[in-house]
């Protein structure tokens, strides 16, 4: 019997987590590898992909907002929460389902699971006893400029504290940045217009654009830019909806899931 | 005539937003400050105070989800992004309202306002030409451990840096961590029960427990501790509810709008 891997797929509303799992998922099925596609998000309307496990069978925002007469907001929040009381419904659909990959695309608000206490409780029960990673999703959009870059990587930074797995960041669209005509000429052209790339890759293009542009005073920002150098080893740029990136995607959490240290010790280094 | 100042109250969804503004609006009323009480979330519901502007006279998120056919996460996103369009409005309703404060309880969720495009500039338009704070509110029950607080932390720094102006944290609903009886005896009672002041109080402790219970390298972890240190001057704990520590929030507000240095500049240090 294969091993199976859990990928969790998260990132802020509207970085495009929903479409990175439909590409990574035919990526892997291209590749001869058994894939379960999981919703996490009782909120989910219209999907990219057939998920094999949906969450909407046990909970759905819409029925909470007519049934406890909630409004969005608080019916996200309480939907989400609910999601508490099928983990062990969930568990036995996936194990079901039988993949090598188990692939959960997260709710479409990132804060709702990781920023209330029971988002890291749900995602730990759901995973436990499966090596697991994190796909960070980020919009190359808000990582291409100094301000949004520290902004994007505090936040990813964030994310990984609460939910403790090794993580590759995904840097999604980037289509909308650079199209393929200029990169394929001058492959340098995605580190120039992406200062996400760029402020891990030139530490001291970090440090001037975070005092210039972004006004944080010397002393702190270096520190931040080093923190940041030290902490994303994997940052991959991806086109979900070209396909772009997504081989290096899967690369990049090989390396995490099967190479390098056992992070299903409890000594999680910090580094990913 | 007196100045207005701009008081944006910040944070994820369920750290008690509606809650502080309620509070806070209150207690200046009760000390003879006009304030003006904006509601920018075009998903409010039921609001604990009476707004003196309301953007759901321009937008409201569950006439999208009918007139667009949207689910909740879809809708909630547009209704945002939409607000674009009604700033002159909202300026010119909040210009008639008149007062010494401004305070805008922001939407639901923070990440469709800070981590999307079109909220950052919705806010720096909204706020053009006045002196303007941010209250960060987060549930103190997230602050309370270390793994939290570490994250909290981070949310705040990358608000911070997409949202640039000063910033005052409130960590909320403080009653649920420590009781005021224990409080009243042991002042010291919340740094013990509240890992984010600690972190900031006792450098040593923030490196011990970032190593031992965030598990992060000790190099990077040394670094974060120093970074919150030298970034949060102003952390105060309050509960909106009871009343407590809101004339805290009041004087630290006054100290990063009137006191200290002039962040009308672009040239914003960094430091809050």
């Amino acid at each position: 019997m294969r091993a199976t891997y859990f990928v969790i797929i998260a990132g802020p509303a509207g970085s495009g987590k929903s479409t990175l799992t439909s590409a990574l998922s035919l990526w892997m099925h291209e590749n001869d590898l058994d894939v379960v596609k999981v919703n996490l998000d009782p909120a989910a309307e219209l999907l990219p992909y057939t998920p094999d496990v949906d969450v909407r069978r046990y909970v759905k925002t819409r029925d909470l907002m007519i049934e406890y007469g909630l409004g969005p907001n608080g019916a996200l929040v309480l939907s989400v929460d609910y999601l508490i009381n099928y983990v062990g419904e969930l568990r036995r659909d996936i194990e079901e389902a039988r993949g090598n990959y188990v692939i959960i695309d997260l709710p479409g608000q990132l804060e709702i699971v990781a920023f209330r206490r029971l988002g890291p409780i749900i995602l730990s029960e759901l995973t436990k006893g499966y090596r697991s990673a994190m796909i960070f999703v980020l919009d190359s959009k808000l990582a291409s400029d100094a301000s949004s870059a520290y902004a994007s990587a505090l936040l990813a930074l964030s994310a990984l504290y609460r939910v403790k797995l090794p993580m590759v960041i995904a840097l999604n669209k980037v289509d909308l940045v650079v199209d393929y005509e200029t990169y394929r000429k001058n492959p340098e052209a995605l580190d120039e217009n992406l200062f996400f790339l760029r402020m891990l890759s030139d530490y001291y293009s970090c440090v001037e654009s975070g005092i210039k542009t972004v006004f944080i005073e010397p002393s702190i920002n270096e520190k931040l830019c080093e923190v940041f150098k030290e902490t994303f080893k994997e940052v991959i740029p991806v086109s979900s909806k070209d396909m772009f990136g997504v081989d290096e995607v899967y690369a990049s959490l090989q390396r995490v899931l099967i190479g390098g240290e056992d992070f299903l010790t409890e000594e999680f280094s910090g580094k990913i």
